[in-house]
């Protein structure tokens, strides 16, 4: 999830005048945004501050982030002529200020530092929907009706989210994420033909040529946990919806969990948070796992309740179960 | 699932100039509306054209439903002096429109016809955060920071529920679904603290009047089915997220399922559509199951290719397992 955000006074202050845009593609400013969490929470890892979207303009398409909605596309595509706009940049050519802002960060982080894409699936979405979309109608139509076309889209996504990945590693990432936000809303069985295959290259190729762990997040993915463990990714993300216990008995072993606390508890009570963060904590059992939230912090949320959060989970001692 | 539709034409055409509210409220025009989809698709049960926003109104809110995006109230339910505004009216005064609708509807159906509410959780939803919301903030907030608050809500959303149920099955509606549209967003735990002993009093008292059967429908809870089941409900509706075959073995053989085809299917062609059917019948076991979608018909969905489905399954010889 994104650390820096607009729980954040500090952030909303630099939003008055900056879209999310302008600070990305700023090194210094893009560094100084994903820093400020890291100091004021505590945390043990930090993320590059960026959206999911960004890489897809080198790859030739224009978006828009409106405030308040998200990415928005004036051309979507729904036409397999569509396709031929994308293609696979040099990365370090088309967002130089990935590797500047890599860079600075790598020399200030006392932390590892995570990299990360969206997943061909939620980008094809925000491309054939032209941005956040309810019933995924068209993804829909698409995915099953012209089965062909929807695997040319995911397959140079695929290639483009591949390359892009590998970019951050040798910018100096130290892990990579993938975050495939609305694939929740996809049965088991269109998991299995539609997206799977795609994913498990990408996490192939990316392994082939990067020697950093690789996490894959969903929400509402509950129902395709058996499926995930497939990918070959190294870390499964959770939502709050399916308990740590329950998710270590259906995922084999040799993948780590990372989750799950739901950030509406963050609002609420500290007791109540401490005793959903104990109980994840209570769950935790071999071979890996890392405490986070099952979701991105909500604007509403105090940066003191995140301190307090942070503190009781580094002080905590884990007896694996 | 409401069953008339903007992938009508007639529906489309009667929006032009009535808004869903003057639909509801106007007997002869709701019936026709309620009846258009019955000879059309030739279904085996007619459902109420209403919205669960309807009986808020007689309950003492007022409410303006947004084309596009929902009921939307100007003065959300955010402190415990605001819940004194709710009360139990006495339905058939306050919605006479209802029991003439259900009236002109038994006479001419001769499929059976249900009524329906929305569950306690979900109106809280729209009365706390004053419409769709994406991260439910304010209800988080209450639920964990106020259960006592969120507590007096519950019960009396439930009673007016209650109360609006029975209104409905005393009029002549032979079956009585509750839309849980937003539960899927807690997880177990919350669901069992804050959400089902409202929706067991729900069904219990709803029992206790009236001899129909209850079905409990939510988008996204194959996390939550065991706890589902221990609400008393008769039948559960199932999104397409979790198959026939695993509900089954998870719910108690007394209660029958519902669902699930995924209403995406409906915009690809026929040959994998048909599939999709057939697969979710061939999962069928006892004690008793009803065919229906996993969530609403999309306004991009033809009438022919629902006619097409409704024959198939007709045609279908079910071999229970």
């Amino acid at each position: 999830m994104r650390q820096a955000g607009r729980y954040q006074p500090e952030y909303r202050e630099i939003k008055k005048t900056r879209r999310l845009v302008d600070i990305v593609m700023d090194p210094k400013l893009c560094a100084l945004v994903t820093l400020s969490p890291i100091d004021q929470l505590n945390v043990d890892a930090a993320i590059l501050f960026s959206d999911i979207i960004m890489p897809i303009a080198p790859m030739g398409i224009t978006f828009e982030i409106r405030d308040g909605i998200g990415p928005c596309l004036d051309n979507p595509i729904r036409e397999r002529e569509h396709v031929k706009r994308l293609s696979v940049p040099d990365f370090a050519a088309g967002m130089p200020y990935v590797s500047e802002t890599i860079s600075i960060l790598r020399n200030q982080l006392t932390v590892p530092l995570i990299g990360f894409c969206g997943a061909p699936f939620t980008l094809a979405c925000y491309l054939i929907e032209g941005g956040p979309s309810k019933h995924f109608t068209h993804v829909r139509r698409t995915m099953h009706g012209d089965p062909d076309f929807w695997n040319v889209l995911m397959e140079i996504l695929t290639a483009g989210m591949s390359a892009y990945l590998r970019f951050q590693a040798e910018c100096g990432a130290q892990a990579l994420q993938i975050f495939d936000s609305w694939v929740g809303t996809l049965g088991v069985d269109d998991y299995q033909d539609h997206v799977l295959p795609h994913l498990m290259r990408l996490v192939s190729e990316v392994n082939n040529h990067a020697d950093v762990p690789i996490i894959y997040f969903g929400v509402h993915t509950g129902h395709l946990l058996e499926k995930i463990a497939e990918s070959g990714c190294d870390v499964i993300g959770l939502d709050w919806r399916v308990s740590i216990a329950e998710a270590r008995r259906r995922v084999p072993a040799n993948i780590a969990l990372q989750g799950n606390l739901d950030p509406g508890l963050l609002l609420g009570p500290w007791d109540k948070l401490e005793q959903h963060a104990q109980s994840i904590l209570d769950q935790v059992a071999e071979p890996g796992f890392i405490f986070n939230l099952g979701h991105g912090v909500t604007p509403e949320t105090s940066v003191e309740t995140l301190q307090k959060l942070t503190q009781f989970v580094h002080n905590s001692t884990i007896s694996p179960s």
